[in-house]
């Protein structure tokens, strides 16, 4: 008599060649599933003329579960096994996309918020408020010292400004909004220092190579590290500048981009004059890096960046 | 011998028939100049045949201040009276649009933060960031209770969430952004009574009939309270539809704009089935309330306040 053997989520079955159940074993938990290889030994054992089966046969098979008996289990146990499935998929580099997202939010936010203190204060303070150009030293200064010393700074006397004196009441609030951003600056730098404990620890040769930043924008571009250790290196040349790079496929007129996130590096910023051939030896060093990371391998990081600084000093000298 | 007198920011002048100067009173400060009327009043009676000047004599005398000697003084005395000028201009309208676009950006920073924190968050508990709406609420909520405490609240049990236990490292960035966002609604509670007291200042009558948000929304849009003043109410209605009603005026498709910051008015909000009446009824006392603030009339915000109810009232019920 064949017998055919399948498994599912709930249990390993044993079916006649009539496809009436003939043995079955239950799983209590998601792991027996993940181990039901075990079960399955047991019962071919048990039973020795077990077979394989046919694409045919497996819809009959499947017939038999839509059985009220085992659907709620099967239900069940699904949804909890697509819940562990979507648990394990946070790994660590979705926390990286988060943190850099968080990051360049901080960035949008502090913008916003110093372009209204900016015009706010200029009632109070103008002549300062132009002399200073850091919108971060601005935000300092301010807090630190009031309008007198502030004036005295940049030599003008209190009858030339053009700023009226506020009361306190009326200061109150800029002074507040001013604090406000200063913390704002705080925060982004623990969220900073949080990014790039993370990459050490997913990605250690790519934080080193790219730096903590720009390593953080290609994951994020990529869309996990995964994908990209598998793209090739002019591709992570590119990743960020997809919208000069599809102008330029949609209109010759435009030269192709150079360089996406990678710009910022200041291996680049050091060799504009040959910025091309900076992104490409820098690109083709971070490929590498990135796989190495992904596949658990040494640190390797230093050599890479030496070897990418030797090579562009060459080129430059 | 026909005398002429000339004044300017720097003195008071007396020039003879061939515009020679004849006589002449320095001023000292700009407190002088503004009351040069008495200066003139004085060399008048010295000389007691002095005439006024013709356009083409003005020009004439003007050449006079050419001469270095006076022009150095005439420019700086000049450019301090721009400067109080300017000064002067900083009215209490000012501090009411600053700090109504202040409150506009906080909400527009808040939103930028809290998609990030909810994107975030929803890795380490998806359940309970669902079954929330209100995002004040929801930092509120996250910052006082743990994450066992959280699905308590919603009946999950925590084999059944889809959230990944984070580590307190992982957990902690997530954790200061709330912190950032909860402080930013604070924020944003201060500065709206700072905007409320500066209103009561400054047009009690407006807060009162419009309330403090639309109120000062509406300086916003026209600029000052001077030039709110100088509006009909059928413009007052329209305020901050200017994009509805150009869209009507270009393309006669569009039905044109009942209202603009007014729609937030609860009154509006009561009668959405008569709100054409009741936005041209509320902006009619309106622009009451608005003209009595200008011209700094009593308070009668509350009478008026009470006139539009009564009158939506009449024609709802």
């Amino acid at each position: 008599m064949a017998k055919y053997v399948f498994s599912n989520v709930i249990g390993s079955f044993v079916f006649d060649e009539k496809f009436k159940l003939a043995d079955k074993v239950l799983f209590k938990d998601l792991s027996q599933y993940k181990n039901k290889k075990n079960s399955e030994e047991k019962l071919k054992n048990k039973y020795k003329d077990i077979k394989g089966i046919s694409e045919e046969q497996l819809s009959k098979i499947l017939q038999f579960f839509k059985n009220n008996k085992y659907f709620t289990d099967f239900y069940k146990k699904n949804l909890a096994l697509t819940k562990e499935g979507i648990r394990d998929a946070v790994k660590d580099d979705v926390l990286i996309i988060q943190a850099i997202n968080n990051i360049e939010d901080i960035e949008k936010v502090i913008n916003i918020l110093v372009k209204r203190l900016r015009d706010w204060y200029s009632f109070y303070n103008p002549e300062f408020s132009q002399s200073i150009e850091s919108h971060e030293k601005f935000v300092e200064l301010i807090l630190k010292k009031d309008k007198k010393e502030l004036l005295k700074e940049i030599n003008i006397k209190k009858e030339e400004t053009m700023g009226k004196d506020f009361s306190k009441k009326d200061l109150e609030p800029i002074m507040s909004l001013a604090k406000e951003i200063s913390q704002l600056y705080d925060f982004r730098k623990k969220q900073e220092s949080y990014l790039g404990s993370l990459m050490k620890g997913v990605c250690p040769n790519l934080a080193e190579v790219a730096g903590v930043l720009i390593g953080a924008r290609l994951i994020e571009g990529a869309g996990s590290l995964r994908h990209l250790a598998t793209l090739p290196s002019s591709v992570i040349q590119l990743i960020g500048a997809e919208k000069a790079l599809f102008r330029h496929i949609r209109n010759k007129k435009n030269l192709p981009p150079k360089f996406g996130f990678i710009f910022a590096h200041n291996l680049i910023q050091r060799n504009m004059k040959n910025s091309g051939k900076a992104a490409r030896t820098l690109a083709d060093k971070i490929g590498i890096a990135v796989r190495v990371d992904y596949f658990k391998g040494k640190f390797i990081g230093d050599k890479l960046r030496k070897e990418v600084e030797e090579k562009l000093s060459i080129k430059i000298n």
